[in-house]
């Protein structure tokens, strides 16, 4: 009898099970094979991309060491060791989790979980029954074809495909501007590609809690990179041709591809392991129905990350295996909570979001202040080399920090300090308080924070 | 009649300035030259040494580009353009601020300023009085001869001096393994020089406020790199050849080097401002005697920075600058705090610190309490290939947080989540239930809060 069993051992997953070990609790995983463990973000996810994004920015950042009495005469591309380094980075977690279970003793048990009754698991194909008090439901989520376009790993890949690549390709056409898109963008472009990216929407990261300033320093940026971007366009027409695809845009242009590349569209995993048959209720997308504590219509039943909503982020799940942990622990201080996820973006420019943009704000009522500062100003951003971009609060008149949107070196890093606030309910005004070090980018978040409150010194172009 | 005259555009000068003046007051500023705008941390300190360190850095990066396909067949080094980079960056902050100043009419005289008497500053030579309500002496401090070795800017070079050279030396000395010592050895050797570092105590970086750890971190992976670091050893004699100095250790050891570089010995600038004749009171070590509101003993006249203590960091002034500007606006709720005051080195690691380290909380009574976690196993860490390093927790029994210490990737900037934390007066349960992105490098920070809450998993080896 264990206290709770997690079927999916993903992001949600696994660090559910560490989380409950430490909270006492016995636990155990079940997960589909040795090789899916780490789920979706580690294994055709997160941890590949900021891999190879890294040698993309590497690549980039090569450019600017003439400036620093560095001149590189010469150097080749190839893709074979990319890949084993990528490669080797995922095995390497896998194992580390793995000997971690086993160290700590959490089994974890390969096979398809599928639910008999509220309290009992089974394994399948081979048919063992695990018995417990909870379980969590963290089964991620999967690709799914975009109409015609079906993968097949060959004309058309999805992000589960993308992997198996040994060369770089000549050209390719990505379908979607929206995180994924614009990330292999970056990385194909900067390892020699030439790219075509469509998005139907009308800008790049077309989701409205991303502000359009972050989209439009993109689009630029990757521009200059040379990135062919069609925006308010769509794939028409695709025929595959004796090498590569032949593709045919809705705007009249047609071209010759490598490959077609789906930065879009993902389901989530909820079916096939008994769900209906216990009667979980689910939305009409397949989504679970959780409350604030991850609690499915069953009690005992919980579920957590890309099955709870469509903002499918390793870290959502990772936070909501704890909120749910803790309320089985009789605990009530967590609950879910969207608007504070952090969504992070490494493209052209690290991009860093969370809580609502100046026009949210608006349209949810509040009298907004927004605080500016550019990272063009920043002594560190200067030093190192990179200094476009930005940091941007959004403030209620109340003071209460309601959003932040940082583009620029690091955004990913220097955001935490503002969930972390914005976590906490510290108003506005701390940001004038607190200390920081000098030279560092985190000094565009004081002087973010200065300008709502003493507003702004009205020199500076805002951008 | 101004309401504040600044001595010293130095970080805190003009971090005062743009301050006051955003807080409605008339603020004048009063520096040496045009020049010297920016003082010691924009022209001969942090911002020049930060540039040259990420070159360093980027030299030290390229090793691990094979990892990502990217291979460099040949590179050529030249500090001339380095210098030039490096000085436009400088000469760029110095015209920003310079532009910036003039723009929201904040006066800047140069010459002198000398304290006349409490409400009158005279800018010498030329006479000119400036009647004021508040002064802020932030004069900042020089160098200075380490006995014998009086830098002549040719074969002993102190921080004033190094910035004039135009070429990588064979082989330099550098006496001192503080933080300036290590940061120019690291920049020296990744710039190909031969590189001997002295140190008298048993440790680099030998303060009691950074962990033994750090220290010994950095030792390992300087001498990794080839630096010859002798601990417990002074200089002992030095003599002028023909070309290079003979240098003789204490330690026995017999070597010549182009020159000496003294990476010691700063003293305040609080002599020749009259500061007498006013009857403001010193220390025995020249520094002014402040109270927790930078208020000398003379009711208006405040001080921040390097003359207040030998704590001498760019943001110390700058932080100590709006102490004073509140006190003279009547707010008490900002105050003079050298413990919260982040320290970041930026040698052959990233090295930062806040507060307490282990040993002094224990000293100071505390029953303490240490979480550490390791960026060897965090994924962002892994995908940059750059994941050596610790994140420390130093934590009392009643979950305050004392202190932090980080080495490694971006140290300088994780560090500013727990100093906000620190100054809110967060307890360390508040990092298990805070959002982190996945993959990031903050994830170290929640993992060594957890480790305080819960307990190790025990799996791990500590360093």
């Amino acid at each position: 009898m264990y206290d709770l069993v997690i079927i999916g051992a993903g992001s949600g997953g696994y660090e559910g099970a560490l989380y409950a070990h430490k909270r006492g609790m016995k636990v155990a995983l079940v997960e589909l094979s040795p090789e899916t463990l780490g789920g979706n973000c580690l294994n055709k996810g997160c941890i590949p991309s900021k891999y190879m994004r890294y040698g993309a920015y590497m690549l980039e950042r090569l450019g600017k060491l003439p400036e620093y009495g560095i001149h590189i005469k010469d150097y080749e591309l190839d893709m074979k060791t990319l890949k084993e380094g990528r490669d080797r980075v995922v095995t390497t977690i896998r194992e580390n989790f793995k000997r971690l279970a086993e160290h700590i003793k959490i089994p974890i048990f390969y096979g398809r979980g599928v639910l008999k009754d509220p309290n009992s698991v089974i394994v399948e194909p081979s048919g063992l029954e695990l018995e417990t008090r909870y379980i969590l439901i963290a089964t991620g989520s999967s690709t799914m074809p975009l109409g015609s376009l079906v993968p097949d790993g060959k004309h058309v890949y999805d992000t589960d495909q993308v992997w198996s690549l040994t060369q770089f390709p000549k050209k390719i056409l990505i379908v979607g501007g929206g995180a994924v898109g614009v990330e292999f963008a970056y990385i194909f472009r900067m390892y020699g590609s030439e790219v075509l990216l469509v998005e139907l929407k009308e800008r790049l990261l077309p989701s409205s809690d991303i502000p359009e300033e972050s989209s439009r320093y993109l689009a630029r940026k990757l521009k200059k990179l040379g990135i062919d971007i069609r925006l308010k366009t769509t794939l028409q027409n695709w025929q595959i041709q004796e090498k590569g695809v032949k593709v045919a845009l809705s705007d009249g242009h047609e071209d010759a591809v490598d490959f077609i590349l789906l930065g879009v569209g993902r389901k989530p995993n909820t079916e096939g392991i008994n769900l209906e048959a216990l009667g979980i209720e689910k939305d009409g997308k397949g989504f679970l129905r959780v409350n604030a504590f991850c609690q499915t219509n069953i009690p005992n039943i919980y579920a957590c990350g890309d099955v709870t909503s469509s903002l499918m982020l390793a870290h959502k799940s990772m936070y909501e295996a704890r909120v749910a942990i803790d309320h089985m622990l009789g605990e009530e201080k967590m609950k879910r909570d969207e608007k504070l996820m952090p969504k992070i973006i490494y493209s052209a420019h690290e991009i860093a979001s969370v809580g609502l943009t100046e026009d949210q704000a608006e349209e949810e009522g509040y009298e907004v202040r927004v605080g500016v500062s550019s990272f063009v100003f920043n002594p560190k951003a200067m030093d190192d080399g990179e200094n476009e971009g930005f940091v941007r609060l959004v403030v209620d008149k109340e003071d209460q920090i309601l959003g932040c949107h940082i583009l620029g070196p690091n955004a990913g890093e220097l955001l935490h300090q503002v969930v972390h606030l914005m976590k906490a309910n510290i108003k506005v005004d701390f940001l004038s308080k607190s200390i920081y070090s000098h030279p560092s980018l985190s000094e565009a978040i004081a002087y973010a924070g200065m300008e709502v409150q003493f507003g702004p010194l009205t020199w500076a172009k805002r951008h």
